[in-house]
């Protein structure tokens, strides 16, 4: 198939690899330029910009950081709706406000084109491995016709509803995942201050209705009082930040996630931002005095 | 083996039941005495104290409500202590405070007997099945004799560290559960307050990084309305008070398992207390307005 990837960062770099790995035939561009080479090596072809990317391209890929990057680069003067025939399908894997989702999705439709909106979760070696979880809004048609393509990226792939459904899945992962993890971070703290062997308690309630994700994976860094990535705090932040205002639209009050919030603005104002949001920890962690 | 069982309710029948069909020579009491009846039938022998009940024993079980109720039964006129004799062992499975349990473990010492505080999770389920996770305080080597016992009674037994620590294991998964219940009943607020599939956003979260025992087992009837139980609030009230005084006593602050607690105590005072503590989602959903 002829695609675009648009956006080569951490994620977006091997997940157009991967396409290309597949036997697609694939055009690449990134605002830095150089970072167009490695895939360029590979057998990509470069575009100076994403409306040549997706010039003849049946279905263009976009993953950049947030909500603007993402009106600029379909929408904007050099967007890739300039350069998108009719039919063609953009697949926005940046996690961005589900508004915005459907503002693009909408602006795409009225020349005859289609967007999904496609966050993921799974981190850069997910994105290596092929191995994502993909959230999809937009029309089930559509995901049907580009389902093959997201299977090389995304092990699981999810329809949850129209266009900005896929954006409000990861905003509810978002808010789950803050509260969870500073729930975990309090449990341990008070297990580390109290004398307890501290990996056995981890081993003793890890299998049961205290066990989650995060506990089993993110507990021992915890203890640790280290926090390897994993995935920003910087990012999860900005992603609860994008939930928050999602959730203040339909005045759906979320006092645990905005509390969270927070304190993840405390630990980026520490200059804790690029480091795994399990880094939580330590904010119960540094009140009792561990550290 | 001569044991003794002291505390019939909810857990500690099926419990006892477990240990006579192992084969073990038992006596039972419970304060009302006749939920002693069905354990009679079934050839326990009945005792009228727990005095009574532990004399001759090589081990004594107790199971009741609160810190105040072992010290009675255990410390109390007619309470175990009175009967036991030298080098017996006390496992007491209730869920009481680490300060209690080494104050019960120091009294028993003196006359030369053993306390092992062995909390439990997994619920009146795993009571029947000897599926528990227990969670044992106290000498290694006291654990060790009794741990064929205790193998009839769970699939997960862990030693955590010396008297109290048991306690403290279990506080800690209470203040876990807490914050993560409240993690899952915002994020799926949001989702059902999205207009998403909110069944599809939870199979699309729950095998990443938000994934835990609650949100499978819980989330869907967090998203239902329904608390069927499961584990009652009124009781995990109780452990979250347990634990909030364990971690005050060590200069521990808890800010979200407090906040969890005031949800939980609000609920109880609306008549809610004897529902599942999954009822937490009860509070952002009333909130954004759902029900």
């Amino acid at each position: 198939m002829k695609v675009a990837f648009i956006g080569l960062g951490t994620m977006g770099a091997p997940m157009a690899k991967r396409l290309l790995e597949a036997g697609h035939e694939l055009t690449v561009h990134n605002r830095t330029r150089d970072r167009e080479e490695p895939l360029s090596a590979l057998g990509a072809r470069r575009a100076s910009s994403p409306a040549e990317a997706a010039r003849g391209a049946e279905v263009a890929f976009t993953m950049v950081g947030d909500s603007p990057d993402v009106l600029d680069i379909i929408l904007g003067e050099q967007g890739v709706a300039q350069g998108l025939e009719e039919g063609a399908v953009v697949v926005d894997h940046s996690t961005i406000a589900p508004a915005v989702a459907r503002e693009v999705a909408d602006a795409l439709r009225a020349q005859a084109a289609w967007l999904l909106d496609a966050p993921v979760s799974g981190g850069s070696e997910g994105a290596h491995r092929g191995s994502l979880s993909i959230m999809v809004g937009g029309e089930a048609s559509v995901l049907a016709r580009v389902e093959p393509l997201l299977a090389v990226l995304g092990s699981t792939i999810t329809h949850v509803g129209d266009s900005g459904a896929g954006q409000l899945c990861k905003a509810v992962n978002q808010v789950v995942i803050a509260g969870t993890y500073a729930a975990i971070a309090e449990g341990l703290t008070l297990a580390m201050k109290s004398g307890v062997d501290v990996d056995a308690v981890l081993q003793a309630i890890s299998g049961g209705a205290a066990g989650s994700w995060g506990l089993i994976n993110r507990g021992p860094n915890m203890i640790a009082g280290t926090y390897p990535l994993g995935f920003r705090t910087r990012l999860h932040y900005k992603d609860l930040g994008i939930a928050l205002d999602a959730a203040a639209e339909q005045e759906v009050p979320l006092p645990l996630a905005a509390w969270v919030a927070q304190q993840e603005l405390g630990l980026i104002r520490r200059g804790f931002g690029d480091e795994d949001v399990s880094n939580l920890a330590r904010v119960p962690r540094e009140a009792a005095g561990i550290d």
